[in-house]
């Protein structure tokens, strides 16, 4: 297939080679079905199977229990800011949030149209450069629900614990790094995800609830946002967002052949650490954020001056490298490092951060 | 390629056979990218220039004049039937709808949620077999806005006329037959519709917006629901449903190799009346919609007994085509000849409606 790239945006990002040759030998006629993916009825015995066999490889995936729905949904994680809070503040009215970084301070501002929200804590006080531990969480006993950001993306931290909240439930916002470690779902009341980092092109929402949670949403919480609704029409009261949803059963398949997110949680590992050994031992480049703190998904680097920034930027696309550019609200750089980056391509990074270095 | 089926199914159903191959073909390496669409940054110059010449090429096939914007969002036509309310019912805070079907009942009572609504007409008395003439509108002059669905996929109704509503905006779902001909969008307050029967895949829903009429949401509207928000971010606030945008890039490219919308109403009208001829000469068959209201994309018919529809469908399974049973809430056959069923398949379901017939 020519020449690949490989590409380090924060998502949408890489997909498993194999997933979209597989995808593409079958796009024009699925399995002798006759047509594409694409043009099946939502409704048809042959799109019913991949939707279940999607939804049962993702339980599997996750271990998830019998208790929980998985939701498969459009909007991305910004709608689910919305519908959490419409859907569980609840009578009580108000909610603690994690505030770490750009998309968790987007939902907890959202939240405040639903209710009374409180920031349970911070990382602004040292630009977002590190996870606040377990002690320094204010937690109110009486919230709906604790929220938090699992991997901040744009400032390359993530937490490295799950919360202890008592008997509040906990929700999460795991867009860019589930599936990529082991992840307890009990101890979660929801767990969300936009597809387009870990799972599957950009339009589905992935949402895992704990079904009891689901049924008290305010009485105008719009029908497509209402859990409730949701679950008893197995995310299909309208039209899924089909293509994703098979696209994800191609990606569960192939992180299966990785050993699933235990293997994946010791591929990632050891490609992070690979690129933070460099980052560590350079004279020239550094990570901001804190050990403890950083994110095995988006590792953010910088160098003391924006030309030089830009100068490594500029070389990194020469050398066949693309979206290594850092967000534009924090510059640097960032690479995106997600299930489908291939060693290969963390050791071409490392390889011409350190020869970027020697011929500065 | 193997062996296509005719695919009758009312929504998601065929895509042209060009445009599968075309996206096959660069599924793995997007002419010289060095990735498929569904691995671009939605932020990146090579899908920025896909998402604008889409807009472009859509602009273009339906003339929509510059004073309205074109939003690509996710959610389908059901979160519009939230957002329109949400966005538009403003201090007025009433709203009439015209219930021709199904969707458009769905969409009224939602909108009651936020206001009071008012059914200005309804079909209802007669199973939805017609559509109300504009002398039976009773229009509320303060509404702020009139409502209606421009094709009932169910009962295979079409408004063949723009209703006038003097100075209150009209909104209209296309979403069933959107570019299967001309529309004078300057008639229009708001148009929205589904992309999973004439445009893309299931996961994208275009909004065609006259722009003055954002900016009066409510407060607590949801993020993601918020049309002014979507004008400012260019339909970009978080990652749009890509793929599916370009998809409906290359769709918009074979609409314009058979002469645009233009060329479409010729054609579906002849698809069209040529089962309609099949129906009115048949003596086994009727169609139960009258005549003046027919929808040229939703062809529905049956017998005179639920024993002899189930024969013919399985019949018709076993002839190659799919997805002619009718909606459960109706019963009979519905033939669902969307702008990319061919000629050909139309022309085979005629000789088989035929043949069926005569072996009764």
């Amino acid at each position: 297939m020519d020449h690949r790239v490989f590409n380090f945006a924060a998502g949408p990002s890489m997909l498993p080679l194999s997933v979209l040759e597989r995808a593409g030998a079958e796009i024009t006629n699925y399995r002798g079905s006759g047509m594409s993916v694409m043009e099946m009825s939502h409704r048809s015995k042959v799109f019913d199977t991949i939707f279940q066999e999607t939804k049962a490889k993702f339980r599997a995936a996750l271990c998830i229990p019998e208790e929980y729905e998985i939701l498969f949904l459009q909007g991305g994680a910004s709608t689910q800011f919305s519908a959490v809070p419409l859907n569980l503040m609840g009578e009580k009215g108000k909610a603690d949030y994690a505030v770490t970084g750009n998309f968790s301070n987007v939902a907890f501002k959202e939240a405040a149209k639903y209710g009374s929200v409180r920031q349970a804590a911070s990382s602004a006080d040292r630009n977002h450069t590190y996870i606040p531990p377990q002690s320094a969480l204010d937690l109110d006993p009486e919230a709906a629900y604790f929220y938090y950001c699992a991997n901040n993306t744009i400032y390359g931290t993530e937490w490295q614990y799950i919360p202890e909240t008592g008997n509040v439930p906990l929700i999460c916002d795991m867009s860019s790094n589930i599936l990529s470690r082991p992840v307890d779902v009990s101890r979660y009341g929801l767990i969300l995800a936009g597809a387009q980092k870990n799972m599957a092109p950009a339009g589905l929402t992935v949402v895992i609830l704990r079904k009891d949670l689901a049924g008290h949403h305010r009485p105008d919480t719009p029908l497509m946002l209402t859990y409730q609704t949701m679950i008893e029409k197995d995310s299909m009261y309208n039209t899924p967002p089909c293509w994703c949803i098979y696209i994800l059963g191609l990606v569960l398949d192939w992180l299966a052949e990785q050993g699933g997110v235990a293997g994946m949680e010791a591929i990632k590992h050891q490609k992070a650490q690979m690129l933070y050994d460099v980052l560590d031992d350079s004279c020239l480049f550094r990570c901001p954020v804190e050990p403890g703190s950083r994110s095995d998904m988006n590792v953010v680097f910088r160098t003391e001056s924006a030309e030089l920034d830009d100068k490594f930027v500029k070389a990194s696309v020469e050398a066949g490298f693309t979206n290594l550019k850092g967000h534009r609200s924090v510059g640097g750089m960032r690479a995106s490092i997600y299930n489908a980056m291939p060693m290969e391509g963390v050791e071409k990074l490392c390889e011409f951060i350190r020869a970027f270095e020697k011929g500065v």
